[in-house]
């Protein structure tokens, strides 16, 4: 996908939102434990209920690893789920990979290509030979962590390198990196301050930020100071739309929490 | 595995070496493609003709998941085949995951616990609590990307933080790390002379080195900087070892390579 398709597809919606598919089979409804796949057959209805009011989804494959070859599978299918039934959705593989540059390769190839999805997340720690595989693949994105939103982020992504942030610099440094026009960013909403500063630094690029809701981050003062002309950002919400009841239910209430944020959206677009 | 029983394996084998199962169908000998597994089949023999002269094995996850299902198939059977047949075996996914606390539990699951490796390579970038959780499982072990042996090591990692570099606040800070007794760290081979700067940092701590051979680094060299008096040392070869023949006598290849290495080990710890 495009940026120009995703953009279009954010003004048709007046949503900015990615849902993040998180799966924990504690937390879903005891119903669906008695499906062949209980993952897919949850995913499947968040994504039947949601998808008009979306523009993005997210797994981590944290969550689909952390029950191996069942899991794999449920990512496989809900992936396939995505592409075949809504080709207009970006799908992000919330991966955090990032290593030397053939095996970089595989990990594009795994993602982008076989899987196909339409973005990876990828930690900049191993720098430029470790990303830029990732960026060879055409209309495909990598999403750079940048300033994340947890706690530990204070621990080396906000030390100075020369009177500036570390962040800063990953910022500036993947700039110069072949195919950067591919790049967008995570930039965790717990920060919403540090957002006029990364403008300055991406005037253009998408942010994708988690953080709001579960974690603290307010969807106001994100727009007020990430936002550019192209909307340029994805605000992902995990918890808080997929975990919204985990009764009968609980498709209907993860579609009203999923509405909420794109009204808020709504408002905040038809503002500007 | 304690860090004891490392300890005692690399003595009785005069043997450091940490043979990386990097498994390409592209570069396997052709013969075992006719195999229902091929990448299980190809692990197995090697592992079989080089268990006694290594001290661990380290799949890297990137090429298993380049393959899917499949490949995900072929990591536990042979995570499954070193932990049946060989215990005394330091076995490590390199998976180079890290992100925030609740999905790295989930991880440290996959790996550790469902997987049963005996530890698991993790990215620094998102600091304490994207580390912490992978540390509280008993006698598992975490190995910290520190210095990377790829180009793009020099773009973050040696700038400057309060006049010393990344990679070293990075060794620092996670001292300081609950558990942090389980931390080993990555420090690549084609620096040799950084490791005496960081023997000053982590005297205790195993390192993981890879980029000897393939990637330039030697071995003389790293133990002359890096080794301590219980070696603290992990060698790591792949390519090297694993694609010395790609023909039917590609076993007794990697056997032949690994060997040389492990009696290049053994004239360094007899002259110690």
């Amino acid at each position: 996908m495009t940026n120009d398709q995703l953009i279009s597809e954010i003004r048709k919606k007046d949503s900015f939102l990615c849902i993040g598919l998180d799966v924990d089979l504690n937390k879903i409804p005891k119903h669906l434990l008695a499906e062949e796949d209980p993952i897919f057959a949850f995913n499947k209805a968040i994504i039947d209920a949601t998808h008009h009011l979306a523009v993005a989804y997210k797994p981590n494959t944290a969550f689909y690893e952390a029950y191996g070859i069942k899991g794999w599978k449920a990512l496989e299918k809900t992936i396939d789920y995505l592409n075949t039934n809504h080709p207009e959705i970006f799908t992000i593989a919330d991966a955090k990979r990032g290593d030397i540059g053939n095996t970089s390769t595989m990990y594009a190839k795994a993602f982008l290509e076989d899987l196909g999805f339409d973005a990876v997340t990828v930690a900049p720690y191993m720098g430029k030979d470790s990303v830029e595989p990732f960026l060879s693949i055409k209309d495909k994105h990598i999403i750079l962590l940048a300033l994340t939103s947890n706690k530990g982020a204070f621990d080396f992504q906000t030390q100075l390198i020369d009177d500036e942030e570390l962040y800063k610099k990953v910022l500036k440094t993947s700039k110069s990196w072949e195919h950067s026009d591919r790049l967008m960013y995570v930039v965790g909403a717990t920060k919403a301050e540090y957002f006029k500063e990364i403008r300055k630094i991406v005037p253009t690029s998408f942010l994708l930020v988690p953080g709001v809701g579960a974690q603290g981050g307010n969807l106001q003062d994100v727009c007020k100071y990430g936002m550019n002309k192209d909307v340029g950002l994805l605000i992902n919400s995990s918890r808080a739309v997929i975990y919204a009841s985990n009764q009968l239910d609980f498709a209907e209430a993860a579609a009203c929490e999923a509405e909420a944020l794109q009204k808020q959206m709504k408002a905040i677009l038809d503002k500007k």
